[in-house]
């Protein structure tokens, strides 16, 4: 067997960078399922783009982000239904250009007041991030389902 | 949209903290998975408090929470269900005395033996830890249940 | 109570080397669960072992390994399942000899085409890590499963 198949990557990036981006999702997907549209929408950059299965188009610009995020948590508010997302299994690798592109899994989890957590989907997360104002943000994700052909 | 609703840290911490962290927990919830209450119990300060859902008391210093742990592995033992905690999304902001506030997702999951696994509960944990003769303990740990009002 | 019962660690290890493993768990648990039977047998040593309850014995070596992964893979193929592994809850301790010994919890969740995600396995990995041409790969793993007595 030789090396060649495998994955290069352009870089780990600077030391802090991997850590930097596991607390990054941790507070981004509690703000979303705290309900926290708003908050939500300023972890993408201004002209973000969320491009998910559930969705015909994708969701572009902090406005639409907190929109969406918005009528999600109405829905599940009116459902009596926590949701909690799960990131794991984080790869990043840092580009030239500045920007970093991160590969994780996700799990929705989602419990209904007095009943059972369920495990709902299982899902594949493929980030774009760069830094705005010196924090990092979403420049472009891509959502992928795992049951979905 | 203005910056107004970003949730301010206290501070991210000293390098490596957020590290530690995350091993104090996969260290602390295999001690507690293994069934080993008095290692558990260490990994609470002297008076440490233990606020949970399920207990209609907080339980305060180690030996309640040793006790606590030793029924709860004896009960899981003679049942034969092997419990797994995870602990997850960690966020921690360091606090001007000292001390560190971590939020976390924790999952868990049983597995009767010849049985399937099961995600049983999902819950947040809000700590607030200190170091006691140099390493990390839990000073006050307060578990929300997600599928309780 | 005193501190007889607490675990003493051969040593936390050096610099970035929890994060290295941590980063080397989700690239090589993606190679698996992306069908990449190759790069996944790269990711142990040439003499590498695995041991697994679902296997009458160990598997040793690349090739071994490599025509495992291959074959699971083909059968999940045709049953058009998306299978996950997570890896969380790492311990780590590094050995005198510059090896690694790395303890985890594993969820493995399968998600057919067109249905439901399932937590199918609750496991613990047992692991010894080594550098091989500066890159850690893993020369012996032990995988237990919680359902099995």
């Amino acid at each position: 067997m030789t090396e060649v198949s495998e994955r290069k990557l352009d870089s780990p990036g600077e030391p802090g960078m991997y850590e930097e981006l596991v607390r990054f999702y941790a507070r981004q997907m509690r703000l979303l399922d705290a309900g926290d549209a708003e908050g939500w929408a300023l972890t993408f950059a201004r002209d973000g783009v969320f491009r998910s299965p559930v969705r015909p188009a994708p969701v572009t610009g902090r406005e639409q982000i907190r929109d969406g995020a918005r009528a999600t948590a109405a829905d599940l508010a009116g459902r009596q239904i926590v949701r909690r997302h799960w990131i794991g299994m984080l790869e990043v690798e840092a580009r030239a250009d500045g920007s970093a592109h991160a590969l994780s899994y996700a799990q929705v989890i989602e419990t209904p007041k007095g009943g059972q957590p369920a495990l709902r989907m299982s899902n594949t997360c493929d980030d774009v991030l760069i830094r705005e104002d010196g924090r990092w943000v979403v420049q472009d994700r891509t959502i992928i389902r795992d049951d979905l052909p």
